[in-house]
């Protein structure tokens, strides 16, 4: 497999995807067009504005970009892409999509077989075993919380460190982690901004500016630096 | 009905209950026993631990406590009992808890009769019509997002302003709801921490230190004061 899962599209202050540019270059070699699912968006822009955005960032790379939804049989539009990117939303209402047009299994299939697919946000929650590591809003009710497990773990993008002046009582990330991990029996790997997994084969590597946080059940969260090897 | 729907068990530095002491004896008054459910806790505490830290609160008030994870027929026990306490932890716990044994719809029928209903954070997501508009984390999949819709509207606890100061680039909490609203037509309130929703009969207020954000479909956010009306 062939696998870029950003933890975010965009920088604090940055550009849309700017800091992933050589990397998704790299990613996407060879490739003249990609198929770009927007589904998890539920509003703020249409599927056609979110498309153009992506379509502006890839016409610098001269790749094309066609909208999943812009088909009448997506079916046969995913069978027939070349590469794949999922952007940032709400993952319930991507995975609730994805499950209800029978489109996830599909997808899997196809970058199985070493299509390039590149996610952003809940774009890369999907790429994990399920979406019960999200930090998104139960909007809508999925049919399922299964994903498309291309990678053996769980993912846990936008991953924020405990904030110590914030005096709030809501849960911090590691605890709800923690949480999660008492109830299932899956790797988190948690994205802090500007960290992505990169999966080449079978090797499966944590990448960017900063340190990645795991969590396993049954034992401490460590730290690892960019360039390291995922296994479990 | 005779509800307090609180944002949170427990302010920043504060005891557990303690802001919300007179309100409670107001609620409870003339009431020997409650029981506590205290099914969203995924871990960290049991749920006899949780009971007991229950118990340590409504001793001072000389209300009895028996937690429902204690009783072999928690049907018999529901219907048996004069008032209850959810208790806060994680929504989708609770709800898949709830849902799965069967007790969802049996709490909601004896609160309908007038027996008074404490819930705090995911206790009080519990009496709006659906868990939509919870914070937390997806660990579990229940078999319905469905509520006891106690109130008419669904309740956001902790609600959190935009942090203009975190370089972060996860939805605020009014971007959640505003997304849910693309989705849903069933206002929110915003319970700051701090605040509660009182029902008592056919009148529900908002109250506590805090103002309450109210969103609508196709509307403005507003702000209410303590001891406004809300109606829909």
């Amino acid at each position: 497999m062939n696998l870029l899962l950003a933890s975010t599209s965009t920088l604090f202050g940055g550009q849309y995807l700017g800091y992933l540019r050589e990397n998704i270059e790299e990613l996407f070699k060879g490739i003249q067009e990609i198929i770009f699912i927007p589904f998890a968006r539920p509003g703020g822009i249409s599927h056609d504005e979110y498309t153009l955005k992506v379509q502006v960032f890839f016409s610098g790379l001269n790749i094309g970009v066609k909208g999943l939804h812009e088909f009448d049989r997506p079916e046969e539009a995913l069978d027939r892409g070349d590469a794949y990117f999922t952007g940032g939303g709400n993952t319930f209402l991507l995975v609730k999509t994805l499950h209800e047009r029978g489109l996830i299994h599909l997808l899997k299939e196809n970058i199985k077989k070493g299509k390039p697919y590149l996610g952003a946000s809940a774009g890369s929650n999907i790429g994990g075993v399920n979406m019960k590591t999200s930090n998104d809003m139960p909007i809508v009710y999925p049919s399922s919380f299964e994903c498309m497990g291309l990678v053996p773990f769980n993912i846990n993008p936008h991953y924020l460190d405990p904030q110590p002046d914030l005096k709030h009582n809501g849960e911090t990330r590691e605890t709800r982690i923690l949480e999660f991990l008492t109830q299932n029996n899956i790797p988190v790997v948690g994205l802090r901004e500007g960290n992505w997994i990169r999966r080449v084969g079978d090797r499966i590597t944590t990448e960017g500016s900063q340190l990645t946080r795991v969590f396993v059940k049954n034992g401490e969260p460590y730290e690892l630096e960019a360039g390291s090897e995922l296994k479990f």
